[in-house]
């Protein structure tokens, strides 16, 4: 079968890379639109920094600062038309999944006329604006993808826009940016991008490249874990409770696991979890870590060399090692009533995810890992 | 210190993978020029599967094939006559490193009005028609750098020509046109794919990306060296000596040492291994083999850490059990004189490859290397 492997996002990582490197913003155009969301990009001094480099340049700017958590199709079309209004020459998208997501959508409707139905379903252009990423999250891996998430409140569930087209040109990662980001958020989001590295695996696409970066995300993530589980949650200062030099392993972890699921996607894990996430707003990364260590050990039923070459690169024992690793950070899992069960069942079946997976569920498997995924 | 990592090209890999992706041919245009020797394309299979899938798509082509083994730039500027009389829209180059090279230069100068001083000074504008590759050996890793290396008759080396504009497009990686390679062949290309991602983790530039990266490649080839060691020179049928997973793994180890290089340069080694290939016709890949052994037991005295990570990703003890890894695979070492060990070290001591090393020899470390490493 054949490989392939594309991830065209130049990245520049380390502390102040983005002051540092400037001068790569001067390919995109001279003025540019910032994305963001309300508060985090400003707070956690990405903002500012992007700023005072776009300056050093001469490139003028404006900013689009409400995008919300898990962005809407109307939000971009917001976004969209201040880039119009402003003559953006590119995108410069600063937070975590959504911002990011909603930078790659407005990037595309500010370059074209596209209808709210062409955009979903996949009629993008040809004509998209350069996108830059600036993450202040260590987990969706967005930075280095094809893909945009949006919430679809049609299909009830999110629809994932998919085009080389929104593969960001350029990327900064600082972990200085995540330096402040709530327990919760942490573990949330680096959770995120292990299940990605585990996903990348396991899926039919997977290959050399890919399985060489999903075990290095692994690894790195895994390194950090014992740290994050110990952590307590009324910590006072996480900055320092979470030293920078994690903080900037975890984020070239959670990029690595971006540039895997670029070419792998993802599996029926992801597809489970987008209903806990619609439906019970349960954080993306939570709800995927909350389902994968149940399929992990139906993959070890079905397909033990699978299992174990993903137990190997966690440098874990058993599925079951693996689901006590994750439930030290989970804490207490949200319960799933029966009915939801068989609606979310439903619902993943569907996806394209499903045709992703080298242990392929049926209904009633997907059913049986939200029974042992959730609280009863 | 800021990490950073780009590599655009698009990769495909596997059995009849050219012909399973013609398709991607069509963004190119349509008419190719084929860049390749005089035999091993047309030998190997790969030029006629190439035919194939143009004519497939209603693609055009013309053939060059008079690149010399270390293309000069008159060759490459003799090919970029015959694609300008064709119209060619984009280069395809067949072969190992020489026609890769050769069809990277070929396509800038194809592209542009260009001197070959201008060529050599760096000045290699900015229209450069689309670069694909097809690797006929496993080791020069071309396809996935913005390198081209020219012999360069003036300085008396060889001169690499160094543009993100000339990274590929598209590359296909089928190790079917490898089966046929002679045993030496083998060997050198696939330690020059060693070096690389050996040099590539001893390198300033090195990072998190292209450590895993490494890794995987030097483990692939380590995996692969107790069959090519046990091969008699004499073998009559290699293509059955070397089962083709074994090929495909190699030519992947290839690539993914190609990626590293693309982001860490070279070190010392190469620029030792130059003056060997230019003044003493000694094979690319084997002259660096000739000096990396010396030059990681130089690093082990004096940067202990690093070169631990290096034998933990060869999985051997010590910088003498590489050495004699390395000599099982080499045989009898070249022998080189006192003039030549002075006049290779002045020269080596002023390339770029000298700031690339974490551990920076002075010329007499040089002198010294070349003396550990060829025969008295």
């Amino acid at each position: 079968m054949s490989e392939t492997f594309f991830m065209p996002t130049r990245l520049i990582s380390g502390s102040d890379c983005i002051n540092l490197h400037a001068d790569r913003f001067d390919a995109f155009g001279k003025k540019a639109l910032l994305v963001t969301g309300a508060h985090s990009a400003k707070d956690c001094g990405a903002e500012k920094d992007v700023i005072t480099a776009l300056d050093s340049r001469g490139i003028a700017y404006a900013i689009f600062d409400r995008v919300m958590s898990n962005p809407t199709v109307e939000c971009c079309f917001e976004g969209a038309a201040v880039a119009k209004e402003e003559g953006a020459d590119f995108i410069i998208a600063i937070g975590g999944g959504s911002p990011m997501d909603a930078g790659k959508i407005i990037a595309i409707l500010a370059g074209q006329e596209l209808t709210h139905e062409a955009l979903l379903t996949g009629g993008i252009g040809s004509s998209v604006l350069p996108i830059v990423m600036v993450p202040t999250t260590a987990g969706t891996g967005s930075e280095v993808t094809q893909y945009a998430i949006l919430t679809n409140d049609i299909l009830e569930t999110k629809t994932n826009i998919v085009s080389e087209r929104i593969f960001p040109k350029l990327a900064f990662l600082d972990a200085r940016y995540t330096q402040n980001l709530p327990l919760a958020t942490t573990i949330h989001t680096v959770l995120d991008a292990l299940s990605h590295a585990v996903e990348g695996m396991m899926s039919v696409r997977t290959g050399a490249i890919t399985n060489a970066l999903a075990i290095e995300a692994i690894q790195r993530v895994m390194a950090a874990v014992p740290l994050l589980a110990e952590i307590k949650a009324d910590t006072a200062d996480i900055a320092i409770a979470i030293p920078i030099d994690v903080r900037q392993s975890l984020m070239m972890a959670s990029t690595l696991a971006g540039m895997v699921i670029a070419n792998t996607g993802t599996t029926v894990v992801h597809a489970m979890g987008y209903s806990l996430t619609y439906f019970h707003d349960i954080d993306h990364g939570r709800a995927n870590a909350l389902v994968l260590p149940a399929y992990l050990s139906h993959v070890a039923e079905q397909n033990p060399d699978l299992a174990q070459k993903v137990l190997k690169a966690l440098d874990l024992p058993s599925p079951d090692a693996f689901r006590k690793t994750i439930d030290a950070l989970l804490g207490t899992r949200e319960s799933l009533n029966h009915e939801d069960v068989q609606r979310f069942a439903k619902m993943a079946i569907v996806t394209r995810n499903i045709g992703n997976c080298i242990v392929k569920p049926k209904v009633e498997t997907i059913e049986m890992l939200f029974q042992e995924s959730m609280a009863g």
